[in-house]
């Protein structure tokens, strides 16, 4: 009830602050927006000295800096690391916002901006939990804080930056509120994420645009052909083509799909919600496992050739694509961007060029749900919304996790209070006012159990 | 001798004049070029009243103004009615340029613009050609000009335009200079041009940009449905597969494959000046045959999804694709159109959702050797280029060609002096000096010898 009523009196104040956040275009994946990151690090900085803790500063990395907090209580008593992300998605296409994605404001009882949920919204539910905990005198742990900059383009300074401060992130256990719940009735605990292989493909063909009137049906049209080379890239069965691909994925065990079997699915409703007629993906599997548990292909952006008004018939010189694979755990994405590149350059004809390059990747991740933080976030999460949570994979990628486990030597907690509905990375990305609260809840309660 | 004499002492002039065209930007693809459209068509009229005619002006019609002008010197003469386009094609990408599209100049014996060649260029050979022949009393018919501001998005307006004034562009035959030759060595006259379907494809799968990692995998990527479907659009062999395709296809005569077979070609020289390494088309059927007198299929322009700069993570809603196929003669259009827009949708999965529009269009056409005009026009380059031109098809397209003789039942013999390294539509376009003083030649003497 002292949670409860914590949060009731400070409610204001807390969305004042999430808000001073969202108003800084932290958007990583474009340079222009370099004082920004500077400037979004700066006022986190500041969020946390004012939610208690001992020290906080914006320490430099080899891409935009991180921001390092603490609250040491006893060195005896187990210590929690938070992790968070300060940078957003790029916001575009921006006509397709209802407002202005860094101009936060509420309506029908959601905080409409970009990161309202993904991540700022999310971390701070972890900021404004610990400062409930701390003021209430719950906390029996000791706390760090880091909030990095590079998340959404996967994360190429942390693990060096983790590497250099092992000392100073010892941890016991790790806290990350950026996945989401199954749905407002359902809430979940993600125990599962998938890895990520992200490559962009240039395509040349003749070295300049041709009228296609003089050279069409004499030349290799480049985008024709990148049509083809990613066309044949999965198969009818929606099955992925490229060899080896397959090699680490490991089979879901029959009682994993039996427990994802009886997640309620409201396949009519889900397909509503995304305004498609069909679902579409890999034969033999459920939708719940193809988009969890399966890897995926997909293609997230393609351009080449004429692409403005009316028609201009040219037969264009360059054709590129984003492309990215999700993958499961044991699949090595490194392994999985050479296998790419090599395929895509040994079936390309001899009429284009063809330039591969690896974007991002991270790998997959697994949580065991026997880990004392899992059962005090379950428990916390319960009380919060009324219900215990379920453990679910989910099909995102969140690279720097295994990154922790791999150089940390530590486990995390995936304690996610976003929805689907919430249209992370789209425009009009929102996060219900009541989610964000009962998050600072859960964390705030998660404080009182964990020790 | 009077007639190159005539040129040498005017030629500073007539490649100001030409200047003063090629400066204006009248790029007929895009509406805000639309006052400029009005500005290049009132300075054809200008250039075309100091060129001679009796009268010239700049008429309304339904999109960009037609320019019109006549010479009329006897009623029992022969007429004439030259052709040709004062629009030109966008100039993107506009970082290509190693000078301003717009501010012409002369470099390395050529002149470098937006428009140097097609079809400003090519169009003052015809006025110039005429002026001299007329200050020469050469001249032994009736001359009229129509200059239409369209013909680079596919002459919408100008059909109208010719059923509205068919008394007044009552002709003998038509000359157009707005093609190429085979080479600067291999004069050649164009007696064939393919025709032309181009569409706008666009798919629709989510209602909005997903999250990759929460839906990929699970719901059909459109950019990789397009993908598919458009890979599909032509077989291993280079055969395009819309069913009804080749239904209406001439079969190429043993004794016109001949005749290409005599074209001097060098396939590496050929490939060098495009850079590639292989080249690709219809199987059985030469380079040749495969750009002029065998129909092709190409994707003009591919665009969807997260093109910026670095990695988003997203499965795209919309897809979209620029599409042609340029025909032979005796295929329609207009049943090329509806039989892609009718295959696609049939074969699109339910997934996506499909719209496909028919952007423009026009029919091929073959110009008999025999025609007078034909034969004037041969020997009047003969006399120009210093050998006789041979009769070839070519692979571009000009849609109102085939309209002229379909509603004002007059032939078209096609005069052109470009070349293939003039780089029309493309980047650094340019029109050899002396080939535009050639041209004019070639029009004098056409008109010296056609009566």
């Amino acid at each position: 009830m002292q949670v409860k009523n914590y949060i009731q009196s400070n409610k204001e104040r807390f969305l004042e602050e999430l808000f001073s956040l969202i108003r800084i275009p932290s958007v990583s994946a474009k340079h222009e927006y370099k004082q920004e990151m500077q400037l979004c690090a700066q006022r986190w900085a500041e969020v946390l000295i004012s939610s208690g803790v001992d020290k906080a500063c914006v320490m430099p990395a080899a891409g935009n800096p991180v921001v390092y907090a603490e609250k040491l209580i006893a060195p005896e008593a187990p210590t929690v690391l938070v992790y968070g992300h300060y940078d957003v998605m790029p916001p575009e296409p921006l006509e397709l916002w209802k407002s202005n994605p860094f101009e936060p404001l509420v309506r029908d009882g959601r905080i409409w901006a970009r990161g309202a949920d993904d991540d700022k919204g999310q971390a701070m539910t972890q900021v404004k939990g610990f400062e409930t905990a701390l003021n209430l005198g719950l906390l029996r742990c000791n706390v760090k804080f880091i909030i990095e900059g590079e998340e959404e383009i996967g994360s190429p300074s942390l693990e060096s930056f983790c590497r250099q401060h092992k000392e100073l992130l010892k941890a016991d256990v790790i806290v990350v509120s950026d996945t989401s719940m199954i749905s407002r009735e359902i809430p979940s605990l993600t125990t599962g994420l998938r890895g990520l292989a992200y490559w962009e493909v240039e395509l040349t063909g003749p070295n300049r645009d041709l009228h296609s009137g003089h050279f069409g049906g004499a030349v290799a049209n480049p985008i024709h052909t990148l049509c083809k080379l990613l066309a044949g890239m999965t198969d009818a069965d929606g099955r992925i083509t490229l060899p080896g691909f397959y090699d680490d994925v490991e089979d879901v065990s029959p009682a994993e799909r039996a427990m994802i079997a009886r997640i309620p699915f409201d396949e009519a409703g889900y397909k509503a919600s995304i305004g498609v007629d069909e679902l579409f993906g890999e034969k033999g599997y459920a939708t719940l496992e193809r988009n969890s548990c399966r890897p995926a292909f997909d293609i997230c952006g393609i351009w080449g050739g004429y692409t403005g008004e009316g028609a201009k018939t040219i037969l264009p010189s360059k054709a590129y694509a984003k492309v990215s694979c999700r993958l499961v755990p044991h699949q090595n994405h490194k392994k999985i961007e050479a296998l790419f590149a090599d395929h895509l350059s040994r079936i390309a004809p001899a009429s284009v060029k063809v330039k591969v390059t690896a974007l991002h990747g991270g790998q997959g991740y697994v949580c065991p749900i026997d880990l004392p933080a899992y059962k005090a976030a379950e428990k916390a999460m319960g009380i919060a919304f009324g219900t215990t949570p379920l453990a679910v994979r989910r099909g995102g990628s969140i690279p720097i996790i295994s990154s922790f486990e791999e150089i940390l030597g530590i486990k995390t907690v995936l304690m996610g209070f976003g929805l689907e509905q919430n249209a992370i990375h789209s425009p009009n990305e929102s996060f219900p006012l009541d989610f964000f609260y009962k998050g600072i809840e859960t964390v705030a309660g998660f404080y009182k159990e964990y020790r």
